[in-house]
């Protein structure tokens, strides 16, 4: 047991959702350790959600609890899960919200959270974070076995989520992340585009504009260049140097991107 | 003693004010946990910052301590103030900020806070958060008896926050906070609509908009659909669904809520 | 050893990158004690870094490691350095970031970052927060030697920030930053008035406005009073009563500030 929780919600921190859920996590588990992945996903974003969660997670050491909490079907039909891979727990809704964090990992099991022992006493309609995703992280990082939660189950639900076709030599991705920074990040990663283009270089269309220049890093670049490169999350990025390329270039998130061969090695 | 303290200010994440006032505690206290229950509280907004307060703290364990600057008096008349009640310790200015915390708790007794062993050596007249509410939280969280830290007192400030009047079975509250994803919170609570309206239905009337829908959470309502809930704060919200109530019905903080009868059961 | 680990960053709070640190931190001491100074300093700017850093980091425990990546040039010349001071450790780029930090510090010794063995196994040259700094900081907080993370340097690079000069009787300053509540936070010290003027009253120039009030807190000020003051950071301040001084006098960072003597004692 790590005994480390981290918590990625689209709360905010602007109001007493995220204290009201520590204030549950430490009563029952006084010595836990809790890390905010984020607080600020966008409002309902699951796909989102599940990007920013994936290019954390596999950071953290063996046994640590990943509660994430961006549901928009609250108090409605979606159920409550647990998902034990072989270094991690997943608490949270079953919407897809775990989706690209899972594509790294060796899946145990999937236990629907149904065991009210483990729920607070009263459960609100409109909070499951606190009320049932906040204990039974708890009880998890306790190391109460995950079996007693609930039953098992098979399937769980998948995001919208496609990966990037392949047609006639071309890669077409999208833009599905714009960090603080303003660099637009691609569904396009490292792996995909060595397989690809082997040691072939490659140009990237987005939004009308071409783009050749591919550099190792940002310092690569001068001032006011637009540029490709592979980034910390191993996707293909384009930025502006100095600048936000979502401002610059006016992409937003969804944008259609296609990588194609050029006829040079690289 | 829980070894917990809990921080909530006006302060923001962009300034050192918060780092500063968390280096102050480990000081003195390296073992004790820090938890954030908000830095964004609108600037010298005490009444929000008192709400916010009340709906994170009550979730923490016995013994925690509660620390919450909203301070627009810094360096002034008000007085910094302790109070202790059977679960907590509240420690920050005498200007309201605990009123609706306090609502849920047994007072022990309330402090001044004059003792200057426990403050910094210098107190700045502008940061009473570092050089006085830090180090004493930090020396609560260690044992210290609340007694050392000065005078008992009587009588401490409150918010100018009334309870919602009724007339001719109207209740007239107003909306005390617009939360993250747009949602209308009233100052009206479940009790409170059980005590007035017992199992008849009622209809909310804000900013000349009229709703009869009650849902038990917002996955019973349809995209777009403005409806009435109880929120997990216990207290009546309007929510449109998947959109911001706020900006959807433009409504701000302070809009009068009225509540009446419905000839029709529940 | 405090078993500390600070972080100032301009990564924001929407992204993984903070998270993911944190992750590779806890991996390699899972009972380290991490603090979060800020992560919102505007992105890439360096001096606002280094102010913020310079306001938190002296209060914090012997031993601290303090971390901090505003880091434009990352995966290009700049070095990855480790400053040892008397009280603690900085760890981050060598662009001037610690600059003001380390004015308030003694220097014990330099170290270039270069051995890879305290680095993530694989480097991606645009996240040096994560493969560089995290495990070098971690390893730190167990009581790795310094000596141990590559070889000593003798110099630094510096921010360009001068030192306010002082002409004729008059310090010419600037804005260096404006905090939450829009007050302008000037480069002037207390040290630095008492030695020009002494005990003679002063007054502020900023923006064509001339400010003769000096209150010792906000509590002093009328409603809509513009007035300076020395802050909890111990520099002049520019401040107005219950609004944003930024907005309602229009002054961006980096406004020159004159102060000058008046005829009367103070």
């Amino acid at each position: 047991m790590a005994g480390i929780i981290t918590l990625l919600t689209d709360f905010g921190t602007e109001d007493s959702y995220v204290g009201a859920m520590k204030g549950i996590i430490l009563s029952l588990h006084p010595g836990v350790t809790i890390v905010d992945i984020s607080h600020n996903v966008p409002p309902q974003d699951v796909t989102s959600g599940s990007f920013v969660l994936s290019h954390a997670a596999p950071f953290f050491p063996k046994g640590t609890v990943h509660m994430a909490v961006v549901d928009p079907g609250v108090g409605g039909k979606r159920k409550p899960i647990l998902i034990e891979t072989e270094k991690y727990f997943f608490v949270g809704p079953d919407n897809g919200i775990f989706d690209m964090a899972l594509q790294r990992e060796k899946v145990k099991q999937i236990i629907l959270l149904t065991n009210k022992k483990y729920f607070l006493g009263y459960v609100s309609p409109t909070f499951h974070g606190r009320d049932k995703f906040a204990p039974v992280s708890a009880y998890l990082s306790l190391g109460v076995d995950p079996s007693l939660f609930g039953k098992r189950t098979q399937s769980i639900n998948k995001l919208e989520f496609k990966q990037p076709p392949i047609h006639n030599g071309k890669i077409t991705g999208q833009i599905i992340h714009i960090d603080r920074f303003g660099n637009l990040i691609t569904n396009i990663d490292e792996g995909l585009l060595r397989r690809v283009f082997k040691n072939k270089a490659f140009q990237t269309e987005v939004g009308h504009i071409i783009i050749k220049k591919l550099v190792p890093s940002y310092a690569y670049a001068k001032d006011g260049d637009v540029a490709c490169l592979i980034g910390g999350c191993g996707l293909l990025e384009i930025a502006v140097k100095n600048k936000s390329a979502s401002k610059a270039l006016m992409i937003t998130r969804g944008t259609p991107v296609e990588v194609s061969a050029r006829d040079k090695t690289l």
